[in-house]
């Protein structure tokens, strides 16, 4: 196994044409875009529209498209997500649509009290699921994610999970799971964060209560681009609403003082948009519209598969914490090493961008969009050329922070 | 009273240059700065920046800036609210953050359970508050605005109320209200969206409790600009979060799995922040430190004055349905004609913008930053012109709708 096997790989990805639509950083082999997707030139141009627009036009640009806009990103997501589009909103941000998920959830099941929460999930969800507590006089009951289905008993309206572990990368069987919250009565809210974009998601067919996800890993859309979720069609008529802006309501200029839904997810909208994120947005979707999300999934497989081959092969210092099995994880690979901030310093000096996360995890994720078979192969090479000089106490001044979970 | 005298006015103001630093619509006088505020190049540039940053550095933008953006933004608004750093925090659109105020101003007062409410206020903040309402066990209470102070009885936890109305430009005595709320031990929540930057706001002096509002009419930070949160410092002890995504979180890169809140105001933050429309609205406020907010609320008494007295004399058919009094008012004049939408529909078609609330309002806004007095001159004239003619029937394609309070 050579560099040269990996180009040859790369020469017969179907998915290489659609590389060259991101503008990576230059000299760099980018495995980030689990934290923050990488740019296209159409994204660039729809902001610059955007600006034009207001210029010359001002309030006349509400006109002009931006009151549609978040339904016609949401109409794109939705063949993302394996769902119909009114079953998707786009709005805010991941925080705030998992408040609005759970407590619609709680909604579905007034018989019962109990959030159920893998306390081992990303914190903010762990967060937001106590604010919802606090506020509607449910509980949280919070255990490690490997008991969680053992764990919903029948005081548990809703079963809060990501999809993928935002450390491990390990992926959980998201219709088993939903079939057994199923089983037992519950709802179950998802985080799709570190799934949507890089796995071929069918909401629909896996039978999904409720799911949220940010839009600026696998989706492209820009750092903090708004965010979206998911309600399943049956249960629209039920659907709770906890944030009532106007651009949740059935008719948002009629301005009438009686809070009347929009239908389906789109409810969920609530509050003027930013428009300038919005537009990005909808801009990085459409590249999903020339690829099959089975070959996005596929092609995320075989990098993460190389990568984990080439790593064992080479990097015998490391562990591979991300499970073996491609069904078992996402796009995402992380490996254990007692100084992983030290060396994720290193290798960004060298060019190979990952994240560190603490205490001793590296992670490196595989956009399959853009990401090469041969960038793969390259930062391999380098880490193990790294761990053989051991030079990778030097500091770490460029390791990535900030909001990268 | 003739356009010389117009001129001179302008000649004689001292906010004159800062309107050269706007982008106004081409050939157009613009006189809907209410709804949505004139772009401004530094507001491109900081876009264009965020763009820049992410194509070079992608994830490195967030160590570039982007992690303390909402923060720097909530001090330059500081000096417009005439509030402390830590009392406001930038995040999420006006109507969620109304829904983090009103949970907190109720918890502040946890033996009562009314929520008072004027009717006539802005839709979307009566949809918010009963969305609170069913969440909380607290009940809303719903009366017309000039009888809310009589209606605060001993069980109003909270008083909502809209510093300017949307609809008739009819202000508050903002210091007034909070002090007779308080006698009765009511806590104030106030929506400032159409008074921001428009008025020499001074919360603190005045003592208010919690306020919310908008960026993109006086801010002119754009379409659907983050909102803010005002939290008075001696409410920081006891002050509720909802809302509980990790920009919120006293150490958000931690990975801490407890929540524990940011520093006073800060704690509102919540989610990842659209960062792209976080910058145009942080560059938007920059011109914010070169004036004096006594001038801008001086030259909005002008400009306001000098409409009502010319639509007085040249536009007899029209009434004045805005508060005759400067104090009354602000930077907004509404008129009451049974042809009001084909009236700004003509309007526009001659160059001046303005809108429309149903049934029979037109609304004009005065921005002071870069409205004139021959604006004001130019606009009169055509409508005095466009009454006599009485062709105004012919259509309204250009009206503006949308978000547009």
């Amino acid at each position: 196994m050579d560099r040269m096997t990996a180009q040859e790989m790369d020469a017969r990805d179907p998915l290489r044409r659609v590389r060259g639509r991101f503008l990576l950083p230059e000299g760099r082999v980018y495995l980030d875009g689990n934290s923050l997707g990488a740019l296209q030139p159409s994204v660039q141009q729809a902001a610059h529209d955007v600006l034009e627009t207001w210029r010359a036009h001002a309030i006349g640009g509400w006109n002009r498209g931006w009151v549609e806009l978040a339904g016609r990103t949401a109409d794109r997501l939705a063949g993302v997500l394996g769902a119909e589009p009114d079953e998707i909103a786009v709005a805010d941000s991941t925080s705030t649509n998992l408040f609005k998920a759970l407590v619609a959830g709680l909604e579905l099941r007034p018989d019962r009290h109990t959030l159920l929460v893998a306390g081992d999930d990303f914190p903010t969800d762990v967060y937001v699921a106590s604010g919802v507590a606090e506020l509607t006089g449910a509980q949280v009951r919070t255990v490690s994610a490997d008991v969680l289905d053992d764990a919903i008993d029948d005081d548990v309206a809703v079963v809060l999970r990501s999809h993928v572990d935002y450390r491990t990368g390990r992926r959980v069987d998201l219709a088993e799971a939903v079939g057994r919250a199923r089983t037992v009565g519950a709802v179950t809210v998802w985080d799709l964060s570190h799934s949507v974009g890089a796995l071929d998601l069918q909401l629909d067919e896996w039978q999904a209560d409720l799911a949220v996800g940010c839009s600026y890993k696998y989706l492209n859309g820009g750092p903090g681009a708004p965010a979206w979720i998911y309600a399943a069609k049956r249960h629209h008529d039920q659907l709770a609403t906890a944030l009532r802006g106007w651009f949740g309501h059935v008719e948002p200029f009629a301005f009438s003082s009686s809070y009347v839904p929009a239908e389906g997810a789109r409810r969920f909208e609530n509050g003027t948009p930013p428009i300038l994120s919005l537009a990005a947005l909808h801009a990085s979707l459409e590249v999903f519209e020339q690829v099959a999300l089975s070959e996005v999934e596929r092609k995320a497989a075989e990098l993460t598969d190389l990568f984990i081959r080439l790593v064992d092969v080479r990097c015998r210092d490391l562990e591979v914490v991300t499970p073996r099995a491609p069904s078992a994880r996402a796009a995402q690979v992380s490996l254990r090493h007692p100084s992983a901030r030290g060396l994720i310093g290193a290798l960004s000096r060298r060019g190979v961008v990952g994240d560190h996360r603490p205490p001793d995890l590296l992670r490196f994720g595989f956009a399959p969009l853009y990401v090469g078979f041969e960038d793969v192969w390259e930062a391999v090479d380098q880490l193990a050329d790294l761990l053989d000089s051991r030079d990778w106490e030097q500091g770490d001044a460029d390791i990535p922070a900030g909001p990268v979970p």
